[in-house]
């Protein structure tokens, strides 16, 4: 992959995508002990980053394609994205959903008009159940991370993040970029290996959820034991890309690795001095930046804030932490 | 007023507050039954507008009264755009708040450097204790809202607003503002004015404490009966200003009122479909725009969510009524 793909991205997104702000607070700067700058794309349309890569894909498909309709396999941040572009551009989306996904995500994306196929994350195997369907139907599958187009469009998160930062005199830093599969990780570090080589991507991931970390360390693919069971839902799968990873491996820092309790306390944290609503997987990012300090050097670092789609009683998990960090 | 001084409080104030965006959900536009699009100035610096009027007022001062300081009377939004300026100037800042002000508010303007003496707003005049603090130290009093430079700071809100509505192809449309003194019910109307007539701008306010509407009604300045009572923290005043009500009533249409549950709502639909944190008072306009719905006329609405400082327990009420809004 190269930068002009996401350039392209770029380009179709204009206008349907929102350039989301680069957010702090001298509150957040003090808990970390160093500046942070918060990428708030929990403000995406659809509340989460795949809006973009939802957008890239389904806007590069060829017309007669297009008009068969997509189909996607997502524990719902994706499926919104896709769901939206589909909507938009006027063609039928099926979306195979983790029963387990939270309720607002799964009325969310019913209510963008797709179609909503549940399957069980513990047993069922999505990637076998999405392509019965497309070939069923005619329909494109849009991978939610392993795609050239997806990442381009999740690159172009990288692109406001270049600019952004240098706005705010901010040259060298590490990104930390919550990872699932690697598509928002790895076009990120394209885009910014193009326009800011000296901000330096690392995938945060949750614990017992850190295939990415590990596969990093490791120099190859590994996958994660644990298929369910993490409040950090957006971001729990099996491994890295066998596109994303390469990328990743030739781009990215060493990964972090954060606790539940972390990505709660970081939510609170945003609740409290950003006035912004975070899941549990989009704060995992805040959650390294304020309580991995060690891990981190220089003056600044920045943090991605990939989501906001969260249920009241996950949300008030974290306000019952408001009070836990200074 | 003349729209120039709105014009030079936004070149003083460029660099040192947000752009905030204008935000979007299908699900409002349901909600509302019409387009909504909410101006999120709880991401502004200090989680509200205030930090607009407090940076023009400081900043106007001469180079000898600034030096000397700065004091300040609020419940607490006004306190911290006052602090924040002050620190950012290098000169000290005496806020004289409510001891009912929500915990944060008082925290964050100690933290933000300023000194705090509190006074008891159901049996105390801030303004008595203002102005004698204010004369023993040599400090200039920053008003909450009656003042030209702090109506300035905040009617740059209104300049936004008039490019970004444009931007979305919104010519026409009632613009609800949440409305306590009237700085920035003025002040946006007055910007509004001069760059995009076709916004009408509409005080919101809560139950109780319609001072702004009653007033519009009778043509006169009127009071509220009480002074405490209310979620609603950041707008309770006793009565508009001297200035701020003639631009009030040249400009703008009836008033709207909304209940405090209406409030707590608005905000659980801004946690939900916006993923920005409210406080009720910020959250006025937008409740008047999904739940008054037959009171405004067009294809639009613009809603400005004032102000997101609120503590976890008051978030917890609002929540609790996360599904009672479709």
């Amino acid at each position: 992959m190269t930068p002009q793909i996401i350039e392209a991205a770029a380009a179709r997104l204009a206008g349907h995508v929102r350039q989301t702000p680069l957010l702090s607070s001298p509150f957040l700067d003090r808990i970390a002990g160093r500046r942070v700058l918060v990428k708030a794309e929990c403000l995406q349309h659809t509340g989460s980053f795949k809006a973009r890569g939802g957008w890239a894909a389904v806007s590069a498909l060829d017309a007669a394609a297009r008009a068969r309709g997509v189909i996607a396999y997502s524990s719902g941040n994706h499926a919104q994205g896709v769901a939206r572009a589909a909507a938009s551009f006027g063609v039928p989306a099926v979306i195979v959903m983790p029963s387990d996904a939270p309720e607002p995500k799964i009325a969310n994306t019913r209510a963008l008009g797709a179609e909503v196929v549940l399957y069980d994350r513990a047993t069922g195997d999505r990637d076998a159940i999405g392509a019965e369907i497309a070939q069923a139907r005619g329909l494109t599958l849009v991978k939610p991370f392993d795609d050239a187009q997806v990442i381009a469009g999740q690159g172009t998160v990288g692109l406001e993040l270049a600019a952004q930062a240098a706005a705010e005199g901010v040259t060298q830093a590490d990104v930390l970029v919550p990872c699932g599969g690697g598509g928002l990780t790895a076009g990120v570090a394209l885009a910014l290996e193009a326009r800011a080589p000296g901000l330096q991507v690392r995938p945060a991931e949750p614990e017992g959820f850190d295939d990415t970390a590990r596969s990093l360390a490791a120099g190859r693919i590994v996958r994660n034991e644990a298929r369910a069971g993490s409040l950090c839902d957006a971001i729990l799968t099996p491994s890295p890309g066998e596109i994303t990873f390469p990328i990743m491996a030739r781009l990215c820092g060493p990964g972090l690795v954060v606790t539940e309790d972390e990505a709660l306390r970081a939510m609170a944290a945003a609740f409290a001095h950003l006035r912004i609503v975070l899941e549990p997987g989009g704060a995992v990012a805040l959650a390294a930046a304020l309580f991995h300090a060690p891990a981190m050097t220089g003056n600044a670092v920045i943090a991605v804030a990939s989501g906001g789609n969260v249920g009241a009683d996950t949300f008030r998990m974290a306000l019952d932490r408001a009070g836990d960090t200074p």
